[in-house]
């Protein structure tokens, strides 16, 4: 992969697998190697996408199985086109917590969508746009579960019967794209975890 | 069509061709006449909806055709569980002002998304359900600009060659489904438009 076209680079897993403080590291990390970064997220980073994380994530009332995952691609849609494209194409590398993977776990696995209509979705949305490089890191439930702590969002509060499809969802997305997918195990020490990052990184750029 | 189960009946066109106006019409007849009625209207009439309805029509900045249509879309699948199924369920005349077909005509024919995609997209928001009777009140641009006055929002804001576009994707859709959808000519006053309006109706009630 050329870096000068930029890169895209999605983290990815259930929630409480720690990718968003492996996201900073390695932020931090390529920073102090002189290359240009920039950190975002979905759902929610883009104008937007503030309304619709809200909705997303802390609305009360009922929301369908179907309204959550056309939300979901609303906001991707904005945000590849709005953020990722953009800072790509200027050459950055782009550190994305969460993409198209994890509507594919979440609501393709997690709340048993059709898979083939999901990967359809995605390509509506993004116009057919991937990551260059996605990491998932594989936490056992019980793990990930003690690091989310109390304060839960509405996906967060789900069940582990339904983190535990997620889980099996992410592992499949790995077994089925092993040239974009790298699976880490997220069991282990931040340290440890982030070494295995590390060297994954390390042989790409 | 048996009345004991409901009915659900939607109203189309181009922005200022006096739908509303026609509904509120219809619904004080069928009132008169004992029905039991529910006025109801997308984009925003349901609880996460009001909140989609401020982004697709008054938003200052940039949205995403994309991003656009999956907002439609999210509303429309979350407007059709909570407030049509459950009404038309109970037994009511469901009056609602736009549904399926603005989108084939606003995104489709006037945005020039793919069509056969949108019917899809439709078919996925809704699981399937259609209007049982969908009326097009069908009037000329200029007309239709008239009466929309000055304060437009982001859809009524497009100029009059969108407009125009999906003024004939409306009048392809009722070619396309000549027993759902009944052309009524809207150039007319609007006692006019309401006796043609009514006619039908009386037939079918």
């Amino acid at each position: 992969m050329e870096h000068k076209k930029g890169l895209f680079i999605s983290f990815e897993g259930i929630d409480g697998c720690g990718k968003t403080t492996q996201l900073e590291l390695l932020n931090k990390y390529l920073k102090e190697k002189n290359y240009e970064t920039i950190v975002t997220f979905e759902p929610g980073d883009c104008e937007i996408g503030k309304n619709l994380r809200q909705i997303l994530l802390f609305h009360k009332g009922f929301v369908s199985d179907i309204a959550e995952m056309f939300l979901y691609l609303a906001d991707r849609a904005q945000h590849i086109e709005e953020i990722v494209n953009k800072n790509v194409n200027e050459g950055k590398i782009v550190l994305c917590d969460r993409c198209i993977d994890s509507t594919v776990a979440y609501q393709g696995y997690g709340r048993e969508k059709n898979i083939e209509q999901i990967n359809l979705l995605n390509e509506i949305a993004t116009k057919g746009k991937k990551p260059d490089l996605t990491f998932i890191f594989d936490a056992d439930i019980e793990t990930a579960q003690l690091r989310v702590g109390k304060n839960k969002d509405r996906m967060e509060k789900e069940g582990s019967e339904f983190h535990r499809k997620v889980r099996e969802g992410y592992l499949q997305l790995a077994k089925k794209y092993p040239e974009r997918i790298k699976v880490i195990n997220a069991n282990q020490s931040i340290e440890k975890v982030f070494e295995d990052l590390k060297k994954i990184i390390d042989e790409i750029l």
